[in-house]
């Protein structure tokens, strides 16, 4: 169900969201979900974070550039919040508000994971961390978060140019994996884990199948 | 006094902030301030916002550039926050660190009065808005800031050149002076308000002069 019920008449998108670590399949399991949902004849629109906006793409570069060196921890979560603000503003409320299904490669919970598993996040800095990022996005939240769940050293082993973010340890993107398991595990009605080793066609299928009950007919 | 007392022994900077619209000499005043510090002996940082640090740099371009577009208010409120925290932990924070006192072109007040005083930002927006700034600069807040008050259409019949700020209505820069006024009044002891239009050497010597009891010797 949407959070907030449409006027009558009205439609109404549904938003889902690809979370896991890099490697796990999100692009390929978002583009199987676009044609199975157009194979239903549902006008599907797939987007990412950070940068999928033309400021979003300028912030993405400053962020991911190994140029850029070490920004302080909070200058880096308010510019992926600012990328945040314009995707849901400029992308994905628009998709909504026609009735597209929105599909993003990451949203917020990436933001809380790879925050949060930082060496220099406290625990007060990660809760204003969600709170701005919760701002930025108009505390739009996703109908179905899918977490592609994967052993960071499989999903890392098929990258050869690491970014700035690739490039952290072993125990980072362990934290990051265990974060978006506690997320999941705290709100199962909004998400659905999958092992992201099972085949490719087998996870498609259990999207479509968790995505029925959302996408019944419109009125 | 400094919000905060430092360890004895410690060296303590100073942190004043100029604000006022375009137009009214406030980096004139920051440089005839240093002069006049350095000739005391103290060391002077003179810096601004936004963009004053590298990244800074980048952000500034995007919010300013006429090609960026209408960006929504969150985004540029953001980006603007993200600038704020690379200046005040790169820059800002290890200057007063070391005993300088750090001279700003602009710092919180500014987004205050700017985002305030655009039309898509409710009071709820400002609140938030003033929130975010206060925790990208870790509540940091200058010992004295300067307004220098100026009729708007008298600032900007200075420029030629407009950036996207600057081509807002008169409407609009009559609000960020009367914000700018409202916050004075509302801490006198943080605030010095001066006539803009007075001669040069006559505010730099009413701000030395306000300024002089920060200044005392150090332990």
């Amino acid at each position: 169900m949407p959070p907030s019920a449409p006027a009558p008449g009205q439609p109404t998108g549904v938003f889902v969201c690809f979370e896991g670590g890099e490697g796990a399949g999100k692009s390929t399991q978002s583009r199987l979900l676009r044609e199975a949902l157009e194979a239903q004849g549902r006008e599907v629109v797939l987007t990412f974070e950070p940068g999928d906006t033309p400021v979003g793409a300028q912030l993405r570069r400053i962020v991911l550039s190994p140029e850029t060196g070490d920004l302080s921890p909070r200058t880096e979560a308010l510019i992926y919040a600012a990328d945040k603000a314009e995707h849901v503003h400029a992308l994905v409320q628009p998709a909504l508000a026609r009735g597209a299904v929105v599909v993003t490669d990451r949203y917020v919970d990436s933001t809380l994971a790879y925050q949060g598993a930082g060496r220099a996040v406290t625990d007060a800095d990660l809760a204003e961390v969600e709170r701005v990022a919760r701002w930025a996005t108009q505390d739009l939240r996703p109908h179905l978060t899918v977490v592609l769940d994967l052993d960071p050293a499989a999903g890392l082993a098929r990258f050869e140019g690491r970014d700035r973010i690739e490039a952290e340890g072993p125990q980072f993107h362990e934290r990051v994996r265990a974060a978006f398991l506690r997320m999941a595990a705290a709100d199962p009605e909004r998400y659905l884990v999958l092992d992201a080793r099972a085949p490719v066609d087998e996870i498609a299928a259990a999207v479509t199948d968790r995505l029925a009950p959302l996408l019944a007919p419109q009125a």
